[in-house]
Parts: C-alpha cells; structure tokens; sequence
C-alpha cells in the first residue's frame, strides 16, 4: 500500500477510539493544544501535580511532554509522568522547546531524554541538534538559520536517542534511523501563530496511542496535521483567521484528502 | 411568572451590574473563561496568589473555584479564598474538574466541599458522583457512561452537600434537593472545545452575585448558556469558529431570546 | 517631519528587525500575546524560570513584565530577568495589572518600579496612580472612574519613575515629564477581551527595541495598537470576532494607513 493510504487510513481509527492524550505543556499553548486535539478527534487531559501526574499517565494512551515555559517543579512531574508511562507501556512523545535557548532549557531537555523512554521526539532542526549536542544557532524558541542537513541530523539523532525524531520545518523528516520519510505539506502561515509545533507533537501524540510503529504514527500524524494546514490556507490569509481555520480543518478532514494531498518521499 | 421568563429577566440585571467574578481557574481555560464573562456582561479577574486571593474574594460578586489543573499551592489558594469569601457573604461556586479521574483530584475536591460553604457545585454526572462518594466511571476528565438516575444523584449530592447542584450534559439539571430543574438547551457542538463546562461555571458564578436564590441563580447561568449555544450553532459547524460564535452569542443574546428558546421542566 | 509619519515609519523596521520580545507576563493573556506579537512581525518568547530568565532577557531585544496573575515566585523572575535587561541595555517595559486592587499587587508594583530601570510602564490611570500613590479607586483589575487630570498624572509619573509613562483610556497619553503625546485612537471593543491591555504593552515592548527613543517608541505602540483596533472594528461587531479581527489587523496594517489613521496631539 501507498504510505499515503496507509497513514490516511489511522485517522478514523484515532477518531474511533478517541485516545485521552495526557499533555504536560507550556501554558502559552495549553489552550489552543487541547482544542486541536479535540478537533482532531483525541481526548486531551492537562495534569501537572506530582501527586497525580503518575495516575493519569498511566491511564492515558500517550503522555506528550513539552518543555516550553519550563520550571524545575515541571520536570520532576514530567520525569514522574514519564517513568509511569514507561512501566505501564504507554508511549512517550517529547518536544524540546527551546532547547539551546538558554544552557537551563538544553541541560532539561538532556535530562529528560536521558532518564526517560521515548516514542517520538519533535522539534526543530535547532532543538533536536542542541539535545544530541550539535552545534546549532537557535533565537530565543524559533528555530536558527539552517546550517547542516536535515535528513542526516534526524538519522544521527535517532540513533543516538534510540527513538524516532521529527524534525519539522519546510520539509518535516522522520526517522528512526533505518526508515526515512520526508514530507512535504503544511503552510507558511503556521509560523505567525503561537503553539503550531506544540500542538503537531501533541497530534503525534495521539496516533502513538493507536499505531505501535511510531515511525508510521509520527508520519501520520505530520502529515495529516500539514494536510489540514493546507486546507486551513485555502479560506485565509492572517493569522488570527488562520488559527481558527487550522482548528476547523482538523476537525473536518477526511481520510480521502489527507490519501490525496500528502506528499511522502521516502528517503 | 413563567421559570422562562423568571431568569431571562436576570441577564440585564447582570449587565447593568457587571458582578466582579474572582477566577481561581485552570490555565487551560483562564483565557476563555475571562473572554466569556467580559462577552456576557460580568468583570473577570483571575488572582492565585496567598498573599492576595483573601483580598480579591472579599471584593468579588462572586468567587469560582476550578480544580482542572490542580497543584497543592492552588488548593491552598482557593481555601483561603473560599473562607474569606464565606466570612464576607461572597457566594463560592465549585467546579470539581475530574474529580475521580485520579486519587489526588477526588481527595483535593472532598477537601473543598468539606472545609467551604458553597452556593452551586458545577459538574458533569461522574464528578459530582465522585464528590459525593458514589462509584461513577470517569475517563480523562471528560465524564464517562451515564450509570444511573442523574436527577437522583444530583438530589442526593444537593442534599449530602447542603448545596445548589448543577450536573450538566444531554440535559441538565439543577437542584437544591427540593426544587428541581431540567434544562434542555445547549448543543453537542460544547463537547468539541475545551472549556466549555468551566466556562459555564464561570457564568453560574456571575448569576450567584446578582441572584440570592442560588437555585435560580445556576438555573439561569446553565440555561442562559445553553441558549446562547444554540445560537452560536446557527451559523457554524466546526468547533474553531463555534468558539468564536459562543462569545460572540454571549454578548449578544438578549433577555427575549431567553425567555423564548430556554426550555425548563421542572421535575 | 509629521509625528504620525514618524511613527509610522517604524512599523516596517519591527517587521525587518523581528526583535525577540521576552515576555514574563499572567497566565490569561500568554497566548495572545504570542499571537498579537506574532502578528506584528515581533518574535515572542515566554519563559520564568529562575534558571533561565537572566540568560533569555540578556539576548532579548525588549523584556516585558506584566503582573496579571502575580506569584512571589514570578516576581522574584521579573527581578532577575529585569536586573540582567538593565546590564545588558536591554529595555524593560513594565504592566502593573491590577496594581491597587490588593495590597499585594499594589507593593509588589512599587518593588519592581524601585528595583529595575524602565523605559516604559504601561497601565490604566487607576494603576499607574497607585503605583505612584496617588489615591485613584480600582476594581478587580479594571480602572474605575477617572478621578484626575490624566495628563497631569502621567507628567507627575513620568517624573517621580524617572521612566516614560503610557497611560491608556479613552485617550491615551505618552510622556517622559516633558515631552507629551496624546493619542485618540482605538475602539471601545478593546475593553469587551481580555489581555488587550497586555497585548498592547508587549507591543510597546517590540517597539522599545528598535527605537531607543522610548517615548516615541511607546507613541508608536500605542498609536499603531489603535489603528490596527480601528481597522478590525470595520468588519465585525462582537467581541469574539472582533479578537481574531485584532490580530489580523496587526497583521496587515501598513505603515500607510498608520501614518493616515493615527491622530497624535502633542500636549
């Protein structure tokens, strides 16, 4: 089967079982976050407490941990959340805001990749190179000018995280190190609003809960999510429109489009 | 008088006197939730911190209380503000958000109902049943299969509380354990954004400072908002632009069209 | 050359020079701040961290304090992200929200104006009166009646801070004490969302790092804030639409119509 029919195909199957995606995340995105996954068709639950982030992981289908506004506190309820998820079999999906930002955000983003299992990690070219420890110029939580190639820093990571990687910009790649795609959809506009990366790791989030091959769920998850950017683009042309009809296309887009509009390159 | 008619004529009395309503909220909502009481007529202000929640609550209209994204600080918070709230006359509305989705929220939840005076609690079937003690099946935080009576439990829960109860979902029904109402307004279209429910409690809470007769009060806040849901739904049919048409319904609805869509029985 | 044009002329370097705006603003309003710089052509960062706040502020173009949902925590942040913006030249606008509504917040507002060097507060009259301490009534985080002249408030201000005032009202009123603008632009839908305020200090923000003129800089923010609200207002009338419209307008407008739709009185 055509990899875009194969993926296309996990969208009702998310939309059936309505995975509870258990989000710890930055509070500038929590908002727009749990609507996407809403829209799409996923459960989402925020819960940060020590005291109970260990119960909810482990009843969630997928626990997505995302270190935008981080504190200390919310590591140790991620690095809690995350062993819970881990002992119970539930996958693990991982953004690294920022990561070489500020020397806290790399050293958090190390730990977490260090102590914790993960299914899939997300993030820009910049992050995913600063938690491997490449060299890579990152401005404030928006990805630097690229200087390498990308397809070879996601295969590097993936081998040295052990996990699949997303590295997402004008094209998205995933790997885990063997298997390679690159994808080729979304819209420019989803830079000009807050929270677009987030949410996509929090969408990836919800197709680990119901594809076990994570390479598959995080490429059906990039895909289907730039699939809907480009239907959100087609009634909009600014950003607060857009952020609305990003959220509409989520919620309206059927297996059919994201088999006819994704564009998947195996590399 | 007409029950209709009784609490449309409530809307212009909240509008003319734009209760300030103190938020002790959860950072999925915080937006939405001042969004909605700026939209209906009410003044928000969300205040967490110890040293000055007392101070906010004795000058509110009204405080609301909303576990969703609990921390231990948070619970402190809003017992301070709770006892301050009760000691000036203030009415304290509750929204015990996945209560019975872990340990941690169901014992934080017995904490409130148990150490404050509270004019309405609001929740959906599993969590008031989760308040009360009773077994009810919860998912996440969204409320799980209806397992029985929900008039009943919301009797039993009013009178085991010595509280208004609101449950909400396909109908809702308000309750101080004599007088009882069924609301049937609302649309499907609130399960599909986050916030919906706190954002509702949040509206009850408004009501509570204008209406002495809490039964009233709640019964004017969940109808009055599930009219202007119906008219939200008129002219979209995706959550994105529905969240929008809710605000916009808030502002706009008016008393007559209370009085003519709300749809109260009482049992 | 006209003031108007002069301000005017700014927008485009904002949009060429994409400043980093830290922002360690309230939980209500992160993500349309995010958005609204977003939209304007600033790139917003959030992050309070103790361990991190000295090393993003340091490589901001601007920091932004805003005390809307204040912790002890936070304002400890604000104090080191703000001393490390001063030795580094980087500029630090400041939102006293709510200061005057409790004791908390009104002390908290005065440590900030005595421990940090400003280039701009930005509030409403009631605020900035009582971080000056003046006696100007307050509620919730809402001004109350205007009690005073304002332009003789933010001279007197502007004084005493040893920083430039914008006052913002009905009419809006920039100066360091000696130079004074008033602005008559904006749209009374600004007061139907939360944040506005907020978002509009971040804006002043943006423009304090590309222009080290700061009353012109926060001229300019205000005055391009109430063009773009004008703008949005052509096409919507609820406060729902009217946010997303604000965003878009910030996103659209062009130096050309903030030349010829802004009106600046020099006092």
């Amino acid at each position: 089967m055509m990899i875009e029919k194969q993926i296309a195909a996990l969208l009702p199957q998310l939309r059936e079982k309505k995975p509870l995606v258990h989000n710890i995340t930055n509070e500038v995105v929590t908002n727009f976050t749990a609507n996407g996954l809403l829209a799409l068709g996923a459960s989402p639950v925020m819960a940060y407490a020590p005291e109970e982030v260990a119960d909810m992981a482990k009843i969630a289908g997928a626990l997505v941990l995302n270190m935008g506004t981080l504190t200390t506190d919310m590591i140790a309820s991620m690095i809690m959340a995350g062993r819970s998820a881990n002992e119970h079999g539930v996958p693990v999906v991982f953004d690294p805001v920022g990561a070489g930002a500020t020397p806290f955000r790399t050293e958090m983003a190390r730990r977490i990749v260090e102590e914790l299992e993960l299914a899939v990690i997300r993030g820009n070219a910049a992050e995913i190179a600063n938690v491997v420890g490449d060299a890579w110029q990152i401005k404030g939580v928006d990805a630097g000018e690229a200087g390498g190639d990308i397809v070879e820093l996601a295969r590097r990571a993936a081998k040295k995280l052990g996990t699949v990687v997303a590295i997402t910009g004008k094209t998205d790649i995933v790997t885990d190190g063997e298997t390679t795609y690159a994808i080729h959809n979304g819209d420019e506009m989803l830079t000009r609003i807050t929270g677009t990366g987030c949410l996509l790791t929090s969408v990836v989030g919800a197709y680990t809960a119901i594809e076990k091959d994570y390479v598959l769920a995080a490429t059906a998850g990039v895909a289907s999510y730039g699939v809907a950017a480009e239907i959100a683009r087609q009634s909009v042309n600014a950003p607060g429109a857009y952020q609305i009809a990003l959220l509409d296309a989520l919620y309206s887009v059927e297996e059919d489009q994201i088999a006819a509009i994704a564009r998947i390159e195996q590399k």
